[in-house]
């Protein structure tokens, strides 16, 4: 009896600690974190991975892209589904430019032996591939229309250092059709750059060594590329803006004022089209000239040149240049309290052909998310703030409904949006995550919360985990315990890209992977039979992440104050800073040390007899930049934002009048992050921390006016923004200052 | 005339300054040098590329293996014209096992598709493929008789870090038959490590990522290895001792005693057997089992995995264990005033085929280097020293004819041995060497005094050139004015490993390379065509090597005093000390972040789902070694070095007598550097500085002893060898310490 009594005293203790240590919560007081650790179990208890299968199935049933049948049936299946579970729920339809194949031909001329196939084989094994006329064709969209014959050259990944390997080994591509590889940069910047060195035509390829066979068993055997299967996608100059390239700006609304179709910058100059690597092959043969340089190298069993080919090659491609409507499906539950601060999560629901992994599997993790939430709302829970629920159409051709709806709403946005978080492919392995910098001690205590569904531990331990197995060995030791999961920048690869690039809204991009088989990216294989067979078999995944994001959006939706770091984005922002600063340096000393080789002759020392490889062009000197006004800014933030850090806690206590005050600094911090001017030959892209690179694609530079300046060599540019950005950061402070001052 | 006057003065004075420039030479007294530079110019009148081309067409006519009808024939044919040269020849002969193969069978069980070609084709374009009956077929020589049937396993290089990887894989190779690719170790070490491992047999085949297509394009089309081409070799255990297994320190003479083959430890104990790309890709196909980690993929168009395969694979092999002879030829030139020390150089003569770049390409520079020093003499020169030039037979099958003949007359040769200078294969490209460090001072300035027949400049500005384009952009700016070029390290990849490794004479490795365009290595197309075609057509590099190896041969034979430099030796024996203490440290760090690892879970945390790959086996902690006794050791030798260096220059006016002791010392000093004992495991290599790898064959690891046993965790081995190294440093010293004396 006394043991047992002893036992329980120990249970009832160990239970208090552990109530104890779980009930801190960023941003909200401590009996309110009670009640929403409470929820969460409760949102926890609802998720059900069958939901998921049974959702998936549905909506990858048949071809869902931009104007077909089953893109307008999911959105009215979603939006029935959503009022079902309590949400005000309304389709949001745009009209865009959309192309699709008319004509497409792609052959060696004279050569009865190539006439590329151009599409993907039927597999048994896979019950959706056979859909043969509801499917798109691969191609890739905003691709101009063409008819062009010409010599062919291998250009790599097709990225301006490409180019410059090309030219030293005298190779032009002016008049000439390319073929470059899928990988190493978004695939629109390949025909941007060939256009930009004169080239008449583009072929994008996947190479076996990236993306097929070298890296594991091919579909249906293993989760690979097949050899005909084929990567579409869109080519449209996104770097410059997305959406509707009709409607800059604008929401394509029926009635809004268009451009005329030749007015649209971002509509590719040249014809591009993707093909499959046994299309490829016989072109890649066809090929003369210099062997490509050893990093070149793919895996086909040839020996790969860089052309140009004796040959030459007809590409000739036609499109239905068609306006199409898209439908948003926006669902909404009342905030309780502060029903026009709006905590909005999106995921899109168009895919190229049954879009499986891409985007299904978040959008179903997204729809049981919110379905859990509203069993909550019928048990009694009433989310402060309102939360909003967002299943995009026309994600892939350029983010269209994302960016046409959010261009349509920019005014109500700015004032009510408090953060918008995306998804979009989930499968199984790890969290990767992107994001505003402020959200990051917020993000950090809710993967200390979560489960991996495989092992056990916290999703964050299994990160950690992973970060020192993965590291080279000689780097783990100053690895061990640091646990802090350090958010990746947003570039531009999902709908995040107009809330956070356009607005200024605090964003973040959520997923799982990294321990799927393989990928079927674009193309038809990318189905439910090979999702369920080769990424998340039985949605532990897809479940962890409604975990994930749920909590993400509740916390988000009910603190009392939000949970906003300002520390954490003067840390990232210094760390941009040094490193611009090293780049400045690096490019100064490479520069220095090629214009002596180039002064003392070593390129032409080392010319390989009979190989046509020679020096590298001349380049101009680097200059010193000021960055003074920068690190006097800097100072400022650390200043201010080490000040808010130390007050933080009291904004608990604050009136609720001045939290509301407070809470609205918070959120609308970011958008002091924006220059209305935008970045060079871009306005749209407003934000001055964060940009997706304009030779890089989706992926994103950081203090984007300066880096892209240094790496252009445009050194007066790169200087400007150093002004540009340090007077940002002082306007940012400021409102550091206001926050401090509300808590004073 | 004024004009005239001062111009010719100008010139005069030009003329004097550019004769002072040239007549400093390393070891010679002013007016020595003066002569000396003289001789060279009229050696370099005498260098004609039509005689190597010439003597390349006979010796590659036909297969010219040890005991084939063109071996005997080509030793004869370099005896008569050494002879008349003026050289005083000699035929060596030795009597050693030499196996060749009596059946070679490779093929899948119960496979109709599958029994390997194990031949190379006949190619029009090659006129000396096609002779077949004189062809040794693809084998590795002293691999073991076998008729073996067993599963196969992938084992990428077959080094011991990937049995490492194939145990967390859950791979065993025990009763299996392997499957190796070329390169990343000596050949040897694969089938070695794969018996010590427990497998039952062993293929080795040659990937095209590393050696074929991948790299250029295929013979004939270019040089790169063809579907069909096969890389012959040895794989006895060199790394234990090289030369004839029944003979260990002992010269094979008619009547030498000898093991008895089961006693001789140098033969392998696994049937081994080389095969092409083409042959090796079913095998490769015929794996299950996990994919291989990135690093160990290859190029041919599969998805490599580990295995075990399902279907067996038979390998039946049988040779001939004959005893064949061998014969050196041995050239001598007497040396007019010190006849008793002698200055060796040598290049083998065998091939594994028709062997035109290896090793005909570089034995023909050598004689071509002979003959002109034979007309020097009928002008009037004398050597000092005595010259020999060697052609070995037997290099092939593990250095039997160098390795014989060094054993045989190694009293002799620890008495009169100055220097012995290697070379083998050569062709277009840049200057490689290595060798006993205390000659590159010397070996810079003859660098700095021969032009590069493609460029014009010196083959030491060309390679520094080299050095820096190839450099990483990043490292380059440290790399400015550093025109020194470093010696490599020597192992064991050819004749000069029984000169230093065994006897501790100062040896060296020459040769021209890295723009030959592919490679043919050990294969039937290694021929007069392909080497004529890619690799150095017209011979100039042939021609600049003779230009090098006769001044470095004629330089040790005519200098006042050696031109050894024992600082050279400090520096890098201090390096290497630094490089181990910084093993054993990274072997510390890491050793304890996988144990933490390990204790954290952390390798099960990241097991991949349906994946084998586990963590690895638990590693004993790395204790402290104590290296003080080496240290001061170093202090020591960098005194005396020191010391030596200021004084070297009084060393020409020293007495004949006391020039004699001097000289002595400087060649001799390098004996004792051998520790009478040997190395661990293996006391025929008694070099305490450099050693072949026990694990990497060629490969060198300098300061072996203690190198090895950090490598190998064998700590207490490790600990002992950093006490011999203190010694022989100290005895080394002493031999300094003497010189100094003579000097002062």
């Amino acid at each position: 009896m006394m043991k047992q009594f002893s036992c329980s005293l120990i249970a009832f203790l160990l239970l208090v600690t552990s109530v104890n240590a779980q009930t801190k919560v960023m941003g909200f007081q401590d009996a309110h974190a009670v009640q929403q650790l409470d929820w969460e179990k409760k949102f926890d208890g609802q998720l059900q991975a069958s939901n998921l299968d049974q959702w998936m199935k549905f909506i990858t049933s048949h071809p869902h892209h931009v104007g077909s049948p089953q893109d307008k049936a999911n959105a009215d299946y979603m939006a029935a589904l959503y009022k079902s579970w309590g949400y005000d729920t309304e389709l949001a339809t745009y009209y865009v430019l959309f192309p699709s194949p008319k004509t497409r031909v792609l052959e060696i001329v004279g050569n009865k032996n190539y006439k590329a196939k151009l599409d993907e084989s039927v597999l048994a094994a896979d019950k959706t591939s056979g859909q043969k006329a509801e499917q798109l064709p691969p191609y890739n969209a905003y691709s101009a229309d063409g008819d062009v014959t010409a010599e062919l050259v291998f250009v790599n990944r097709g990225i301006p250092a490409d180019y410059d390997e090309l030219a030293r080994m005298g190779v032009d591509v002016r008049g000439k059709i390319v073929i470059a590889k899928y990988g190493g940069s978004w695939r629109g910047i390949k025909p941007k750059v060939a256009a930009e060195h004169g080239a008449i035509g583009c072929i994008i390829y996947s190479d076996p060594a990236d993306d097929g066979y070298a890296q594991g068993d091919s579909y249906p055997d293993g989760g690979y590329r097949p050899k005909d299967g084929v990567q579409r996608g869109s080519v449209m100059d996104m770097p410059v803006y997305p959406g509707d390239p009709l409607t800059p700006d604008a929401g394509a609304t029926k009635d809004a004022k268009r451009l005329d179709r030749s007015e649209a910058i971002t509509i590719m100059k040249i014809p591009v089209l993707p093909i499959s690597y046994e299309d490829a092959q016989p072109l890649l043969q066809s090929l003369k000239g210099e062997v490509v340089p050893a990093s070149w190298r793919g895996a086909l069993p040839i020996t790969y040149h860089v052309g140009p080919s004796v040959e030459k090659v007809h590409l000739k491609l036609a499109f239905n240049w068609d306006i199409k409507p898209i439908y948003n499906v926006i669902a909404k539950l009342k905030g309780a309290e502060l029903p026009d601060e709006w905590v909005l999560g999106g995921n899109h629901h168009d895919g190229w052909v049954n879009g499986a992994a891409d985007p299904v599997s978040g959008l179903v993790a997204q729809m049981e998310e919110a379905r859990a939430i509203g069993e909550l709302v019928k048990q009694g829970y009433k989310p402060k703030r309102t939360l909003i629920f967002c299943a995009w159409d026309g994600e892939e051709p350029s983010l269209l409904g994302s960016t046409e709806w959010v261009e349509d709403h920019q005014a109500e946005l700015k004032q009510k949006a408090v953060a918008y978080i995306n998804t979009d492919g989930n499968s199984r392995g790890y969290i990767g995550a992107q994001g505003s910098h402020t959200l990051e001690p917020f993000f950090n205590e809710i993967l200390d919360q979560v489960t991996d569904p495989q092992t056990g531990v916290t999703i964050k331990e299994r990160k950690y985990a992973q970060t020192l197995v993965s590291a080279d060995k000689g780097s783990r030791a100053k690895l061990f315990g640091n646990k802090n999961y350090k958010l990746g920048a947003l570039g531009a690869g999902s709908d995040y890209s107009p809330f956070i690039q356009h607005l200024g809204i605090i964003s973040m991009n959520l997923g799982f992977g990294g321990e799927g088989d393989g990928d079927q990216y674009h193309s038809v294989y990318d189905s439910y039979d090979f999702f369920t067979r080769f990424e998340d078999p039985g949605f532990a995944y897809g479940v962890a992440m409604a975990k994930v994001k749920g909590r993400v959006m509740m916390r988000l939706a009910d603190a009392d104050v939000l949970p906003v770091d300002f520390s954490s984005f003067y840390k990232v922002v210094n760390e941009y800073t040094g490193e611009v600063k090293a780049l400045l340096e690096a490019s100064r000393n490479e520069t220095e040390a090629e214009t002596r080789m180039l002064k003392e002759n070593m390129f032409t020392l080392t010319k390989e007899p009979g190989k046509t490889y020679g020096p590298p062009a001349a380049k101009d000197a680097v200059p010193f930049l000021n960055f003074s006004s920068l690190e006097n800014a800097l100072v400022q933030l650390k200043n201010s934002t080490d000040e808010f850090q130390k007050l933080y806690s009291k904004g608990i206590s604050l009136s609720a009048d001045k939290k509301a005050q407070l809470n609205t600094i918070l959120y609308q911090a970011e958008q002091s992050l924006l220059q209305q001017a935008g970045l060079p030959r871009r306005p749209w892209y407003r934000h001055e921390i964060y940009a997706p690179g304009f030779y890089t694609g989706y992926g994103v530079k950081t203090l984007p006016g300066i880096r892209e300046g240094i790496e252009q060599r445009n050194w007066k540019e790169a200087q400007a923004h150093i002004e540009i950005v340090a007077k940002t950061l002082e306007t940012y402070t400021a409102q550091v200052n206001q926050a401090i001052g509300l808590l004073r």
